[in-house]
């Protein structure tokens, strides 16, 4: 069976940048696990002494905090100073932008529609910056009761899938007379989304390599499984089973923005190793 | 045969607008004809002895002008108020808004973007407010050669269709970081497409009465082919011919901005009794 990987996959530039951070901040805990991947997190702790707190509630004794990539809450931000403790800011500058985007439109008299998922992390520090009328929607049905005002400002979490960013768009330019559209979905992940595509159309059987948790690795699959019926994603290579490449031919590989490369190397050792 | 009329069709506010500032200056000149229709221009000379002049060329010697719904060009105007001609505005409010966009746009840095037909006046006299980079397009393909900044302002001139409009919007979101987007299609407009799609669905036979010039005319007619395969365009009554309405059970009338009631009328009389 032949193995394709995708053009563009893994670890995106906000990722490895927080990963250096983090490695040049001996002894220091992120708040929330600095990615979603446990292996990756393991190694930061043996050899970083990088320590992972569940929330903002425990870290009241620390010395110094890692603000992992998807960024916190400004009220976060201003308890961690009022304790003094130190601040490592590994917040992915795509998201300190979608920040001050937020926060600069909100005090422009805008109404802020934030395309993402309320729980996320990444969208409640981003939200957390605008102060005036801000919401978060997954649809355009979540837009219908809503009372904006004239001028709506639309950004999206940095890891949704565009075609969607784009309906929310278009049925807001429809009922506002402007709409200020910044397209804060990140480079990388425009770029994993669009190889994916690609490769899912000429392959007979795709594997997604990602944190089931990770909002860019859901995206990743769902556009995987849009094109591809039998996708499947993995945390790592022990979820792999034999029975999904049986009569396979070409089988494509891909990968979440926190998936580091080695688990995509042992990945494609034990599928090529499978003989189907 | 069943005749019905569209929810929405003929005279937009602006066009009314300019025709009761017309009656009110009497013996002025409009620059261009006042609306896409022979007859109310005529109806317009008889009665209130307001003159068509071609272009902006034979103005030199008149004392008073009227700018008609599309607005003029700036330098056309600077040049009207250097002859001491005295200025009856009738530009559509919502082209003065389009205006006022297009040079706070330019001013602030944005690459203006306006879809629209460049030889529409309508679009010439909003281009001329835009100061440094501005494009006028009608397709994506026309944005392919362009190298716009990264901030792009979206506008429409007030007559063209939505859907193709969001396409443009879509493209350029895609492709660039911050799109505003400001909707100046006309709302008149838009509900006499939204009238024109519901009704085309539900009959037999459409007549679109308009202009043939008239962009907003030529919008609802191409909406209305879409849907009802027999669409007509006529001018007026006289264009009407009895075997597009053989076998056919119901008849859809609908008509473009420029068209005054009594045209309507008249249309929907003869169409009464062809007796088919």
């Amino acid at each position: 069976m032949e193995i394709k990987l995708a053009q563009n996959y893994g670890f995106c530039f906000g990722v490895k940048r927080a990963i250096k951070i983090a490695e040049s901040a001996r002894g220091a805990s992120t708040i929330g696990p600095l990615i979603h991947n446990n292996e990756e997190i393991l190694r930061l702790k043996e050899n970083f002494d990088i320590t992972t707190l569940q929330s903002i509630d425990d870290a009241a004794s620390i010395k110094k905090a890692i603000i992992r990539t998807h960024g916190i809450p400004k009220d976060d931000l201003e308890y961690l100073k009022s304790k003094n403790i130190e601040i490592v800011d590994a917040t992915c500058p795509f998201v300190t932008k979608l920040q001050k985007i937020c926060e600069k439109m909100s005090k422009d008299g805008y109404s802020v529609v934030i395309f993402g998922d309320e729980n996320h992390p990444e969208v409640q520090s981003v939200k957390s910056y605008a102060e005036n009328s801000v919401v978060v929607i997954l649809s355009c049905e979540d837009l219908e009761s809503l009372n904006l005002s004239k001028k709506v400002a639309l950004v999206s979490q940095t890891t949704r899938k565009f075609e969607e960013f784009v309906k929310i768009a278009n049925h807001l330019i429809y009922t506002h007379k402007e709409v200020r559209v910044f397209n804060t979905i990140c480079n990388a992940t425009l770029e994993n989304q669009k190889s994916t595509k690609t490769l899912a159309k000429e392959v007979d059987v795709m594997i997604v390599v990602g944190g089931k948790n990770s909002s860019n690795t859901k995206q990743v699959y769902a556009i995987s499984k849009e094109f591809c019926e039998d996708s499947y994603l993995i945390e790592n290579e022990n979820e792999l089973k034999k029975e999904w490449f049986f009569e396979k031919k070409i089988c494509g590989i891909t990968a979440g923005a926190s998936t580091p490369d080695w688990i995509i190397k042992k990945t494609i050792e034990k599928i090529s190793n499978f003989k189907v």
